[in-house]
């Protein structure tokens, strides 16, 4: 063992993340060595402060505040930038490939937004940028896409990875808590964040299927351009209206090939209870991928948390370290797809967007509503397969609760527009996707 | 896209899984060259016999009898067996790795028996022998093994790994087939061998298991040293009991690391209707890893069919590919782990494996029989948790049915044996593990 060689790790950042590593790489040396071939030690750890209360798996010593002793090292063979956040993160993860320092990000926000420009630096400067950690925690969704379906056309994507979503989600259906007692729960158990717009409002979710998007089909998908609904929309009532129709409430990110381009969503969604989908509680991750020639494929794990998300990290490291000892770079292209390969186009028009729908509609108790509601939607051209009629409470209004064939987003939002003119309407229509077969 | 380079494949054997690699490359030539950069294509084909009528994908000129034209053809960089048995599977897979040649394996049988031999050779020549293919079809579980937990330490392995078996239990439990209708059933669908002695005696499964814990634990155990039960000692009242209990039954394989070495077992195995494992239905498979730092992951997906095996053969001859563009091998240890860098030793004694048990015993309906069933249970250490008494035809025999607390096999046939010789005991003890959590 004492002729083995080190890569050596630069961290860049130590809070939960970081902290993860040094306990993995402390905790599962020779798990690491035994597949490596070689060790794994971090040499160097950028953080803002030197004299803050840290666990004890972090070694003082390697502490710095200056970014150019992980950066500019000698010391240093692969960079892990696990601080979060766009700036400086970008301007670092540059200087280490302009360095010669292969990197690892677990950082979504990042290569959403800015993740060409960090590419195309990589790929001048010959070295390889990898980001397991970015997407569904340890769950190994980015290497499955980028070498397990090599050889396949991806078809379908569907995908719980907002964990603190899937979480509140799940609290409201199995404890039946309000949104904000789940909400505060989760924040409780530090799945969320004190502002926690991000993860809820879907736009976590949305930067995290653009990077999917990249890797499935090869399209870059703007995150900010894909149509995102935050589960903070849903009410107690579509939990309860969904499980009599046979419904889970899921906090979904769909992506679909059309020869045309892509369909990509992220909201709240009706999945059958009998799915694996639907099986998928509490903070826990899932993707559920649909190819041509392997047919549908689970991946379920955990999503987030320190652990989690520091073994893809590592694994990552692990990988770079790999390359390092054969001399090897650029096995794969970042993005899955070779320059000039996409598949298909960008994004196709929301409003395109064709499935079933769950719509509620609180209307006044008076003889025709139904009626009013009917004709709406044969004017929409949306064709009704279940109907229920409820008054939750005694004084509020009566729920008129639909389940449609399958329909376009446009004609939804027709419907919405013609029903909120009639007088019987009280309040804006709830309209929900519905998956089946997931 | 004239410049594009080509990888060039032959195929050892031309049935069901080479048949369905001509297709792929056919069907997903774009989604492929844009992965790999490169064009991968097939340059030629051994078969046994040139005037076969076959499908419309296999171009009859790439055909051949002759093994040197494949194995020693330069114009062949990556051989894939898809031929399948030991001989000559075995004999032709090493001469290609003589003639340097990487290769790709769908072949669990002729790893699980000659695997050492040939990552041997493959090593000695400089090679790559990769097989993603023989374990769980087109799954990624082997890459998920060798590389997305290779920062993490792997404590448990529940798998369901034949499709075959899994179709019958599954048929068995949700159409009420017999044991036989379901099996014939299986084979009208192609699931099932004509001999289906090697899905449903567990033998595949323990082949498959033994390549599993290389990678996950870097320990070598021989497949016929697995304790290995077939779900053909399954009766459709067992799966009825489990059910009044919360369980559902299905063929597992599961292995656990100890200090002293590894536990592995292949058998029917009680799962809880809620957890995930129970939701794999049909000829699905799946494996659900359990790890010190990621915590629970599960993979399901299709684990046989043509297509989605496959998928896993041109994944692997796309990672080749991408190795041979960029002029390296032997990036990953074969299995895993680095030359003695097992993190544990053997095969622990079947008899200390502990968890909890269904007994069934079907007794003599006389007074003082549950007392003699009881005592024999304590005199072996074995602690009771829920008892059911049932008749279940007029003239049958009493079943005596028990969930036990944790116990170890040892115990469990010391039970069996104290059983056997009671005057009351009118038949076996059917003993099946119960997996909790899973």
């Amino acid at each position: 063992m004492n002729n083995l060689k080190t890569i050596r790790l630069g961290l860049l950042g130590c809070g939960t993340v970081g902290t993860g590593v040094l306990k993995i790489l402390a905790g599962n040396a020779k798990d690491i060595e035994g597949r490596l071939g070689a060790r794994l030690e971090v040499t160097r750890i950028l953080v803002t402060e030197l004299e803050r209360e840290r666990d004890a798996a972090v070694p003082s010593e390697l502490l710095t505040l200056d970014p150019a002793d992980v950066l500019q090292s000698d010391d240093v063979d692969v960079v892990a930038e696990v601080m979060g956040g766009y700036e400086p993160a970008r301007t670092h993860v540059l200087a280490a490939l302009a360095a010669g320092k292969h990197v690892v990000t677990a950082n979504k926000a990042l290569l959403a937004r800015h993740g060409l420009e960090i590419f195309e630096a990589a790929t001048a400067a010959k070295r390889d940028v990898i980001f397991e950690a970015s997407v569904g925690g340890g769950m190994p969704i980015i290497r499955t896409l980028r070498e397990g379906l090599a050889a396949d056309h991806v078809e379908t994507l569907h995908a719980i990875i907002n964990g603190t979503s899937n979480y509140i989600l799940s609290a409201m259906a199995d404890e039946g808590d309000s949104y904000h007692d789940a909400l505060e729960k989760a924040q409780a158990l530090g799945f969320a964040e004190a502002d926690p717009t991000l993860d809820v409002g879907g736009g976590d979710a949305a930067q995290k299927l653009s990077i999917l998007i990249s890797l499935a089909f090869g399209c870059h998908v703007p995150f900010s351009e894909i149509r995102t609904v935050g589960i903070d929309s849903v009410e107690d009532v579509d939990i309860r209206y969904a499980r009599e129709f046979g419904y889970a409430m899921k906090p979904l990110a769909v992506a679909r090939a059309h020869e045309g381009g892509i369909e990509a969503r992220v909201h709240p969604a009706l999945v059958p209870t009998s799915g694996s989908l639907a099986a998928v509680h509490g903070a826990f991750n899932a993707v559920r991928l649909e190819s041509r020639a392997l047919g549908p494929l689970l991946l379920q794990g955990q999503g987030a948390g320190m652990l989690p998300t520091a073994s893809a990290v590592v694994s990552d490291a692990v990988e770079l370290g790999r390359n390092l000892l054969r001399g090897t770079s650029g096995r794969l292209p970042h993005l899955a797809f070779h320059e000039g390969q996409a598949l298909i186009g960008g994004l196709e028009d929301a409003g395109a967007a064709r499935h079933p729908w769950y719509l509620r509609v609180p209307v006044r108790d008076e003889l025709g509503v139904l009626g009013q509601i009917t004709q709406g939607l044969g004017a929409a051209g949306i064709s009704v397969s279940r109907i229920l009629q409820d008054r939750p409470s005694p004084d509020g209004p009566v729920q008129v609760v639909l389940m449609t064939h399958s329909a376009t987003f446009a004609s939804v939002l027709q419907f919405e527009s013609s029903v909120r003119g009639e007088t019987c309407c009280l309040g804006a229509v709830q309209a929900i996707p519905i998956e089946d077969g997931v």
